[in-house]
């Protein structure tokens, strides 16, 4: 049936929508939720039915087409497009497949992930793939052929260099942007560190969501080759490019019960990586209690099958495990990160000593994975660079290079709104709850608001008296601040003894 | 903040949207997909935001909500609302300790429940719920409060009397439309059987969506109890009413993987029966290749759980293992199943055979289950009853009630389109697939298009020739029927030997 294109203004984020009046959806016996196939001869998508009641709205022999949609497909108002019903696509079935417990096939794995990347699957579905992949696990052919499954549906950088150098952190320690201090350190010495990150998933802030308090994140990738071209680095947000896109909207899916599951993080980070062209890649696994990786145990099992898929993809994998007991850093949410980053790149005495001496020590190791220092030789290599100020000038350059916003800690501002937490206790504090921490800071608004966060006064191993300040909460929104203070009621993240 | 409702007319049968100008979203640091309360001082609401970015369509101090949301919470267009920032439930936390295996206690599932049954919990907090109870089990004690949670959170018909009868198929069999059938025999002996019956999940049609050819099936509770009295039955839709209300949306989100796990089969069953004062209920569980329930040894485990569970509720369970290798009557989809019913009622000669001994067969059991037969007796009472033509007489008194449609088998039409199948070899029919026969009629249209489906002409155990026609695929849509034919090469139902 051919329809006339009416364009809607509402923005949903979500999978493609179209509306349609009821009339024309009675004669196509189309109902809610039902696929069609939306073509204008060159192009299409497919997309979910919702029904117009009222003709006033939408009229007959008209389609409604959010404006999102519009201009992702290139489309235009009034244009004519072809409506037709989509069968359900067949990696429904390899999806409850995996749901019942039995393993894909590289076939089977490439028609999820093509029908993901192409919105052919919806986020029900997809949820449905998530979880199965979760309770069910896969094996190493299985994430070997994920990894390779999304690599092959998105875009690619390719540099013809010996060394393409990147890192990455499995997460789960607030704080800890080390990316924005690493990336100055090596590419000073001349290494291509094409970094593309991600905005956080359970955090109070990915390194994407800090650095755009800098500088923008959003290029395309012609862009990025020319930033990288200028400075042999850059800092930017992923998801703004076409690499590994199934990894996006599976993310998005993951995000309502903060779900991480370990096939979809090493296919998702390995997918990422060869991506961008990386050859050697340093993956840091924080260890520890409240951590993602709560025991040594873990931690090796996931290093081995991290260097072990890294080979089978072409990449070279060196994992270190961290100390993930507590969070690193100061401040936790978007702007407060920068600002760490900032006191540490400006060897100001607010540095953070753990995140300075972190990502000195990761910086160190990329400079001997890739013969630029001895063995053994590194951290002093990488100290020298951040404390001699060169690794300020070269992320300066980036910044410069990504448009810059501000490089002046004081720019950075907190949230108008705060609670200051006390105490309440005389002792030593044993433990920082990393989760607590990244809770109560996501609560206050972290990371869609930037001011929104957590700001410590007190680290680990400090002796404090009861009326101590120990942290501040701080909000955009009174009534996000409210939230967290009820939530902080049975959630205490220090530990005092 | 206060907003000025705009009616939107769109339906979209899924969670409550609201749409909100973008520079109150702004104010409000509101998001895509962010939850918000609702409320005109008495009643109150939990929806997700959805942003309009223009403001010739949602004005600044308008919030647009769906009609079909306006209907349901009685606000008028106009009217002013109150709009807040809603916390995520505390029960996703509950959802996502059951995706990590995790046992569930009564009050966690109880806040699972209820959050459902308010629309706290999305679509896609809703799958991981799902696929959690899937794959992770539950055991009989989380089965036990799954079911008293769901009775809880919805309304309760009550008739004081020793003998309130209800019967349950598990399902996986094709046609099998046997309630029909069975109901107006024992109400006909007096017994009170106040059937609630649900439209399909997986199969071409419900016991509902059949129904609904000859008479009406949505009432009001008030309604139900008023024919109830002038009949002592019903054939109605449980949807219509508030009994386990959890169950439907549970059901709506196992639809497309067609899931069916049986934590939720066993509690969604036991609800609905406690629900509508159920105290004897007979459940068929019909067991062989291609049905849900594959093997012996499977459906004795269902069967003491589901005797077990029905004590602990309060209901006395008695289930009956019965053939499920193949289709049970003729034709598959809403108006060829309510022929085949017309047929065994009436008597006629082209009553399945197989539908009519099932169906009796089951009604002597509940006759014996309640004493109203000796035991041995039931099925020639039953038999008596249904030759005798006062079953007939007792299902028009039901139908009449229910606001009569049709009792003529003729006025029950097939779909305008048609695909004919050969049996392609001669031989002998050894199996015919109920999952490719639902599969099939469900492609070409079957539930939502009454005509659509299949009809038989040849049964298991017969001996056909090359050139015999053995089905016909019916749709009121092409497109669909296209679809079946497609289908259809790979997924042959008959194999002839």
């Amino acid at each position: 049936m051919k329809l006339k294109i009416q364009e809607v203004m509402i923005e949903t984020g979500g999978p493609y929508i179209v509306i349609i009046n009821n009339q024309d959806a009675e004669l196509l016996d189309l109902h809610n939720g039902d696929r069609v196939k939306v073509s204008n001869g060159k192009k299409s998508i497919v997309a979910k039915i919702d029904i117009a009641t009222d003709s006033t709205f939408i009229k007959k022999g008209r389609l409604g087409i959010l404006r999102e949609t519009l201009q992702k497909l290139n489309l235009k108002n009034n244009s004519t497009v072809n409506l037709s019903l989509e069968a359900k696509p067949q990696s429904i079935k390899f999806i409850k497949k995996k749901l019942f417990g039995e393993k894909l096939s590289k076939k089977e794995i490439k028609s999820i992930i093509e029908d993901i990347v192409a919105n052919r699957i919806d986020d029900i579905e997809l949820s449905y793939f998530v979880a199965a992949c979760h309770t069910r696990l896969m094996d190493e052919e299985e994430i070997v052929n994920l990894t390779k499954a999304m690599i092959e549906t998105g875009d690619r950088l390719n540099f013809r260099r010996e060394y393409v150098v990147d890192k990455h952190c499995v997460g789960g320690v607030a704080g800890n942007r080390t990316t924005m201090i690493i990336v100055p350190i090596v590419s000073a010495h001349g290494l291509l560190m094409p970094k593309t990150s991600s905005r956080s998933i359970t955090s109070p802030a990915g390194t994407a969501d800090t650095m755009e308090c800098l500088a923008n994140v959003s290029f395309s990738i012609e862009k990025i080759k020319r930033i990288i071209k200028k400075t042999k680095a850059c800092i930017v947000w992923g998801g703004a490019i076409n690499l590994a896109p199934a990894d996006d909207r599976i993310i998005k899916v993951e995000h309502p019960l903060a779900i991480d599951s370990r096939s979809q993080l090493i296919a998702s980070i390995l997918a990422k990586k060869a991506s961008v062209g990386a050859t050697h890649v340093l993956v840091d696994i924080p260890v520890g209690k409240g951590s993602k990786i709560e025991n040594a145990h873990q931690a090796v099992s996931l290093k081995e099958q991290f260097e072990h898929i890294g080979k089978k993809i072409g990449i070279k994998i060196t994992c270190i495990l961290t100390d993930g007991s507590h969070p690193i850093g100061r401040g936790f949410g978007p702007n407060l990160e920068a600002r760490d980053v900032l006191y540490v790149l400006k060897n100001s005495p607010e540095a953070p000593s753990d995140l300075k001496h972190k990502s000195v020590l990761m910086a160190g190791r990329i400079l001997e994975m890739t013969k630029k220092a001895k063995k053994g030789k590194g951290y002093q290599m990488a100290l020298n660079t951040l404390e001699s100020g060169k690794a300020f000038e070269q992320f300066r350059k980036i910044v410069m290079a990504q448009g810059i916003k501000t490089l002046s800690p004081s720019m950075l501002k907190a949230g108008r709104f705060r609670i200051e937490v006390n105490a309440g206790k005389t002792g030593l504090i044993t433990e920082i709850n990393n989760d607590f921490i990244s809770r109560i800071a996501r609560i206050a608004g972290a990371p869609r608001d930037k001011g929104a966060g957590i700001l410590l006064h007190a680290n680990k191993n400090d002796k404090i008296c009861r009326k101590d300040l120990i942290f501040t909460i701080y909000s955009n929104n009174k009534q996000r601040l409210g939230f967290a203070r009820e939530f902080l009621k049975n959630h205490q993240p220090f530990t005092i003894k």
